[in-house]
């Protein structure tokens, strides 16, 4: 990078979030002037940054006029106006991750069709367009159907079970896949800078809550064979080179019962499936993807210990100013670290804070696990 | 703590330096509301809290006013106004470190009161208060002659080696003492909270930089005898005892050719010889200081690794923009981490950052410090 950038390097980061916010606890460590873009007024960032803006993240001109003074911009969401960064990589800012991978990674259709072209493999996929093409297309029941674009959070997606599911089917653009009868979701993040360095972290397994369809339960590192370990850390650079991409990228996949690995979506950015390494290994996801977007050379990502991550999901049936349960009890065990995120709200499923359970032992940190789940509520 | 304090909590911290960044990097994960004071308004802390305030730290008004409407008040440097402070605490602001200790620890000749009223073992000492007890008190040459108040990073200690330092001798109030011929400087971290429980950070060994006087090499874990850790970590448990704090306190101590122990002096806070923690033990020094005045459970303090921690100084013949150099290349290393302090301006000696270095090798954990050292420079 041509400019000596501590304490001088303007970063923008579109999205003020909760990965905004990890972002923001390792820059400091870099002396970077952070900027944030958020629609939300109460963002968890907001008074963590340099500077806070208040705006839509979709609108072109509140997107460019934010970055146009910047060096650098990054995101911790995808769901951004990309028209704005092309704008601004041609005058100059360093867009990270680039603005044609966002715009692919953005429309899962064609994040599908990148799959296909490049020989990953990914599941059985057809498109529709409408509620015309879904009613002509003759689909094959089950399905899971996805729009195209904005899901997220499990939202977006449909599970077609029945002639029943019918008709709450999407009727906008959308992906029609194969229900793919995994054993495990997995997940490997990748992260390349761009003089082309590129690194793994461990493979982890994940389970979701079925009520949310959110990660809610994350083990690292896997356990699995050291073959089919190396398969999906290999599959995750391949897509990372494919894509040329100067950033972090999350790889989620199926481990289907057959042993083959299935690619589901790509997220180019810090992702909930690295929580964990800020405890867990020895650089986190979140220095990585600093260390990657400021060409540094990449840190070492192996696992520390057993971590489990889980996610403290808003209790169903609480909605209002947040209150946190049981944290004094959680914290007397061992091993627990718990992250919130500065959301004055809770509702029902709401993303509050995640919890990282480390211990030597892997069937501690789950057990240890399971007691911060059941002692740990976030109510109103 | 009665009041349910996550995302309610106001804390305040007095000093917007470098332990005030790390511990707002903490702070972060609980949801606190943090408050700044500080006289320098380019402080690390001013971009990193809810409300920064540029004030005096010694003024009883601006210290009163800036705590009188906060609910807790901690402090990152001992040289605040602790009037100001009891009477918030008379108001029932919680005041941790409380003021009654901080007000022992500022001046160096009650700390050596304290020691010699509890039995702690500490070098031999007398007082002197002006330029005629100098004079009168026929000192044994040579000697350590340190400023009962205000001494900070080596500054108020002169070593009188002989007759030709006399006249560069302090006549402010001082403690003389005798010079310790010691084998090595030793640090022991405890904590306490207000429910009385306790725990110590392991031993660690500290090589000082004789121009600066600052800590510049410090490893963790300490290899010496099981023996003369625990009685470094015990005198550490009773201090914190007979001291009853509630929060950080660091102990620097010194192991003598002849095997003994002796303390040196203390700091009621997070300190320079406990940023190895960061990522050397599973609780870092600072979350342990937030976990303290909270009244939350003690975290786990065990070495994750052999880690050593290098503080970087601003070059010699260096005033002026700091400038970087050697991060690339540093960072090449695995298991180095740079902590930048978010300091514009950079002078001989100024602390601008420190480096800590693991690996499970001690060995090479050091001369990986080593290397840092050469490479990674801050100039102007």
């Amino acid at each position: 990078m041509a400019k000596d950038f501590y304490g001088e390097l303007q970063l923008g980061i579109l999205g003020g979030g909760q990965l905004g916010r990890m972002l923001i606890q390792e820059a400091i460590n870099f002396n970077v002037n952070v900027h944030i873009l958020d629609p939300d007024k109460n963002a968890p960032c907001r008074k963590l940054c340099n500077h806070f803006e208040c705006g839509s993240l979709s609108d072109y001109d509140t997107v460019y006029n934010f970055g146009k003074n910047l060096d650098m911009i990054t995101i911790e969401i995808e769901k951004v106006n990309v028209e704005a960064l092309e704008a601004l990589e041609e005058e100059g800012v360093i867009v990270y991750p680039q603005s044609r991978v966002i715009r692919l990674i953005q429309d899962k259709g064609l994040q599908k069709q990148f799959f296909k072209q490049n020989d990953i493999p990914t599941s059985a996929f057809q498109f529709i367009s409408n509620a015309e093409s879904l009613k002509t297309a003759n689909l094959l029941i089950p399905y899971v159907q996805k729009l195209r674009k904005d899901g997220y959070d499990g939202k977006g997606v449909k599970m077609i079970r029945t002639e029943d599911d019918l008709p709450n089917a999407f009727t906008e653009p959308s992906i029609i896949e194969e229900i793919v009868d995994f054993e495990k979701e997995i997940a490997v993040i990748v992260a390349r800078n761009d003089r082309g360095d590129i690194k793994t972290f461990p493979m982890v397994e994940m389970e979701f809550n079925p009520q949310a369809n959110l990660v809610e339960f994350l083990i690292s590192p896997s356990t699995y064979s050291f073959e089919i370990q190396q398969q999906a850390e290999e599959l995750a650079k391949k897509i990372a080179n494919d894509l040329q991409i100067v950033g972090l990228l999350a790889v989620e996949m199926f481990l289907t019962k057959s042993g083959e690995i299935l690619v589901n979506e790509l997220a180019p950015r810090p992702h909930n499936s690295g929580h964990q390494t800020i405890e867990g290994n020895i650089t986190s996801q979140f220095a990585q993807h600093l260390r990657a977007i400021f060409n540094l050379p990449l840190g070492d990502t192996s696992a520390i210990s057993n971590a489990v991550m889980i996610n403290l999901l808003g209790e169903d049936g609480y909605e209002g100013l947040a209150k946190y349960q049981g944290v004094e009890e959680a914290l007397a065990i061992d091993g627990v670290y718990i992250h919130l995120y500065g959301k004055k709200y809770t509702k029902p499923f709401r993303k509050m804070g995640h919890v990282c359970i480390v211990n030597p032992e892997r069937e501690l940190a789950i057990s240890n696990a399971r007691k911060v789940q059941e002692i740990l509520k976030v109510i109103a």
